[in-house]
């Protein structure tokens, strides 16, 4: 089992970090209070650059290479945002990027990666031939693989969001975070644990890809048969890097239905005017299911990204 | 011709609202500074109560009514924010809103009115067949009419954003306004005159509702002959409490094309992640379209609105 990172740890990404991210601000909503009961807070990480809390992550894993590492460059396998973030890390440290991507990923996902100037391997959809393809081309270039959830300090990077939240409201009495491949279920499970004052983590799952909350209770990484959701960044699965972690300092999971996902979404659009992609929604959808639990709480819910298909919405 | 307001009628109108509406934050986006070779300040009344500025007027006017007028009631014609926001503004101050909409009127806002407690008489879609049904159904009544644009003390309470703005970014050298019926455009350019330093407003007009454009080079009220635009909040025109404001404040008006209006405001969803109605994409087109003028300029573009039905988008 990995070491759990230390907080002198979180202390060093937050400093290497600040004056590279956006501090993303925190919105509230009386509409969302009304409809949960609760005193609800958003952590807007679909304002920070590139559109998701992922270029914290990307960004401080570069910034621990060596030189020796740098200057052939990295690769990491990914059809969604890390593939976006760690294009625009690299290029702005000047390194190289070479991100597999399957050949059916969507158009504009490939376009936003190479404008941030990362070089796309297409290759077949299932995880596992992305795998096998990054490995070969790593060994071929002599790249440095950076995994997209399971890297220590992409868990850290990620964990800097958490750690401004519970600096803005100190207050909270709980943060809800989605868990996809539990980089930053992770990251907000650590910050919380070493910086919030009597708060807990909870974590937030589609019913569809809900291998987090089975990984939990069957204290052992559990994987999806099935990936059937509208949340495309929760469909991955926890690692070695990040499951003891939130096994330690998440408190439970609460897992949603594929609906509740959807209006809660266009109901963030159309309340908030502010766009998030279904992963995000899951976190306030899971606080509006279970809300008896959330009763007159200080809630911190963390819109974890806003990069969505405007061609190919779900409502 | 109407007395302009004075300095001290704006100074009453911002101390009247400021607890009863949202101080709107002020983003910023590297993209757009990018695309413009402009520095610029987005003010986010997109954010605003009901999503958009127009709280602000109705509010306002609604605060000035006497005992004698409150007790019967208010009445409007309007087929989009307006309705909203005086029937909110209404519901606040337990007054009761009439409200003139066209039949043919979008569904999701004739839902909106009615949850914010607005009473709606369906009618033709001309406005002059909303203006003769808005003026019988007062007379009969006894309610008071309170116009959208084309009422002192609306013009003062919208002007209460600008105020906000230039106080928020005091060194701005211009602020875009997009101009409908007059009731920003005006409210803008008086809270720039009094309290800008050398900042000047510039309004903004599609070419397929450019009224106001033709109302400031002929020197006298102009209409629309057809409003085929997809900006709906500006298809109205100016009156004789706003134009003599507009006239004597407003620098110009830039006009843009459909297409530019679309293309800006899919580009502000994509970019800023934030939800904004056509007429608030075309203040950014604007500078986008005549970028020589704004080379190195700091430039308020005031986002007036986030009203849209995700249903039915035009792009």
């Amino acid at each position: 089992m990995q070491r759990i990172p230390e907080k002198y740890e979180l202390e060093k990404a937050y400093k290497s970090l600040k004056s590279h991210v956006h501090l993303t601000p925190v919105l509230t909503s009386n509409y969302f209070n009304r409809c949960s009961g609760a005193t609800l807070f958003f952590k807007c990480e679909n304002f920070q650059r590139m559109g998701a809390f992922k270029i914290r992550g990307a960004l401080y894993a570069l910034m621990q290479l060596d030189k020796h590492q740098r200057t052939p460059g990295v690769i990491t396998h990914s059809s969604g945002n890390f593939a976006q973030a760690l294009s625009l890390a690299a290029s702005m440290m000047g390194i190289s990027a070479h991100i597999v991507m399957p050949h059916n990923a969507p158009e504009v996902k490939k376009a936003a990666v190479r404008e941030y100037g990362g070089i796309i391997y297409e290759t077949g959809s299932t995880s596992l031939t992305r795998e096998k393809e990054a490995e070969r081309i790593r060994i071929e270039k002599g790249l440095t693989f950076i995994h997209p959830s399971n890297n220590r300090n992409v868990i850290l990077g990620n964990a800097t969001a958490a750690m401004e939240f519970v600096h803005q409201k100190s207050d909270l009495d709980y943060v809800i975070v989605p868990v996809g491949g539990g980089g930053l279920a992770a990251g907000t499970a650590l910050a919380v644990a070493y910086y919030g004052k009597n708060c807990q983590t909870i974590g937030s799952e589609p019913f569809e890809a809900d291998d987090a909350y089975r990984s939990l209770l069957w204290n052992k990484i559990e994987y999806n048969k099935t990936t059937n959701t509208v949340a495309d960044g929760l469909r991955t699965f926890l690692g070695d890097e990040n499951f003891p972690i939130i096994k330690k300092y998440m408190l439970k999971i609460i897992r949603v239905e594929e609906k509740e996902i959807i209006d809660t979404m266009k109901n963030i659009w159309e309340r908030m005017k502010i766009i998030v992609e279904p992963s995000s929604a899951v976190a306030l959808a899971a606080v509006l299911r279970e809300k008896s639990q959330f009763q007159n709480k200080k809630v911190g819910v963390i819109l974890s990204g806003g990069n969505v298909d405007l061609k190919n919405l779900p409502f």
